[in-house]
């Protein structure tokens, strides 16, 4: 935790779906404000957005997104107008974070520096290739336990961090209704290492990553058509989590779940999750599709680069899923278009 | 945890090391009383076991060993003398705990049972084809995240339950030498499935095990050389681990880790350590062999007991190991000599 983080490596995006931002960048102005914050506002909000003084920030808006990308494909409504954030970025490492979420404390009552632990789960290395049973090895206090081997230990670069919630925990809209009051209250003291050529539902709530090696594969790609702006009802993160572990496990780079965790939200919406059931949540049937095709992706080894990688996907997902729902096929559509975009936002940088 | 626990479902199986055991089973009372005891003394020792009254057990001795067994070329001495109790029980479920390891605390203060967590673990589904980000969503209060294919969340039943250690950390000579002051105080509640495919050292320190479905892969394969009575000297339980989790791979078993905890020893012996490093620590060279080589192991579909997966193991490190170093060698005879004495001990049971 004692790492060097400079300032100027680190954006922090937030995706604004709510207009007033005071409360949350109020509670996180500790650990924010030191870094510059790019906000987005979801381009369906017609309220203006409120924003704190005191922040190194930039706001971005519907007609921002008109006028640096013309006119896309991309739908950047709702959740995934974080993507657009991602895009415009040009800092080494982003983290983003829910607008519901506040600091979350630890078992000991110190509220937790979520942007500092992402970055420490980001310049530490990763250690996919074999399971080490007392979690980090390069968290204080601990090590390698026996057994371990040695020429695996240095580990590879870690390039994604996914980070937990306590209190409303990221349930889909079928566990939401039927667990209405559980609420996660357990503060698991852990980061670890998903292993190569495991599969995990990434949240989009809490993560930070390393946008140079990985970013064009951080992508809004799966779109479900009743998707609303509740987090049970998007399947746009699971898609881009599984996306992003395929490239990381062909590339050689790490991917961490755990710490750090932060607070979400005061209460579930139970009436909303009931009409989110009602209208039958497509993800539960796409989840037995999505799971196999990416647990079996192989990607060729022309593919170098995570922008390689992800235009690899895009035909497999159009060949092998395109024909079971017409959602697929769109996702694949936006997975080269993203591709496109983040070429040109790249070369617009430099 | 509110599992109904059977008494006569279970065997305590102790590899008495230490003479004395009655600090250790007095500690250990309120957990082990209700159970039937299986304490096998190392063939080595030559002082009388010290047992405190009031225990359902059974001591197992050099004598009783060759009086069973008759002549067998596989060695019980040391730690590996628990294998003799896992041959002889005829329970479905097995828990081993070492004899320097006493009830750990949990952040709350509270004595762990570790008997009862291991046979919680063992008797809720395990989850290895699909990564939960929330750790075990059997356990109370957590469920699978969003994401998390529904026709995977009925799991697969485990096999093996791998506990872990506070104080004393289970690291082999090099690092205990490296770091003789590191103490493990991070207690971290959760308890996980091990992916598929993911290998990972097992420590025999405090592990359960269904003694059913696994038995026979719960083996004395991979014995070193110099191997003295120091945990951090074996290898025999990182082998005997990842021929366990090959065989849970292959007949879709699970694998978790995570808690209980122990309490382990209450100091390093950093000069004993010392002595263990300046003869080579052997499982150093070792592990470059072994962890790919089980991570690269596929069993037939012939193959669908344990025995018959330890059976093909044998040839294939017979064959890919054997010519690197003959206790390689050594380790696939014992293997296959395991599966005839587990036979015999069968037979003899019914």
């Amino acid at each position: 935790m004692s790492l060097n983080i400079k300032d100027n490596e680190v954006d922090i995006v937030i995706a604004a779906l709510r207009s007033d931002l005071t409360a949350f960048m109020e509670k996180w102005r500790p650990f924010f404000s030191r870094f510059h914050l790019i906000i987005i506002k979801d381009p369906d909000m017609e309220e203006d957005l409120q924003i704190p003084p005191g922040f190194d920030h930039q706001v971005f808006t519907k007609s921002d997104m008109a006028q640096i990308l013309g006119a896309t494909s991309i739908n950047f409504s709702g959740h995934s107008c974080r993507y657009f954030g991602y895009l415009i970025s040009r800092k080494k490492y982003i983290i983003s974070i829910d607008d519901d979420c506040l600091p979350a404390r630890d078992n000991t009552g110190t509220l937790v520096d979520a942007v500092a632990q992402h970055i420490v789960n980001l310049k530490t290395p990763a250690t996919p290739f074999f399971f080490n049973t007392l979690y980090d090895p390069f968290c204080k206090g601990a090590d390698f336990v026996r057994g371990y081997p040695f020429s695996l230990r240095n580990g590879v670069e870690c390039a994604l961090s996914c980070g937990l919630w306590l209190n409303i925990a990221d349930y889909d809209a079928p566990t939401q209704v039927v667990k209405p009051n559980e609420r996660n209250v357990r503060y698991v003291d852990a980061v670890m290492t998903v292993p190569v050529r495991a599969m995990m539902p990434m949240s989009g709530i809490n993560i930070g990553f390393n946008r140079e090696l990985l970013g064009p594969a951080l992508l809004p790609g799966l779109r479900l058509a009743g998707e609303g702006k509740q987090r049970w009802e998007t399947m746009e993160d699971i898609w881009c989590g599984m996306c992003a572990k395929v490239v990381c496990d062909h590339l050689g780079l790490g991917v961490k779940s755990g710490l750090p965790y932060v607070w979400r939200g005061d209460g579930v919406d139970v009436k909303g999750a009931m009409e989110s059931l009602k209208r039958e949540w497509e993800g539960v049937k796409l989840m037995e599709e999505v799971a196999p095709f990416f647990q079996s992706v192989r990607l060729p080894r022309t593919a170098v680069t995570a922008e390689d990688c992800v235009i690899e996907m895009a035909a497999m997902v159009k060949e092998q899923l395109g024909p079971l729902n017409p959602v697929f096929a769109g996702a694949a559509d936006a997975m080269l278009e993203w591709v496109k975009l983040w070429k040109a936002a790249g070369s617009q940088g430099a």
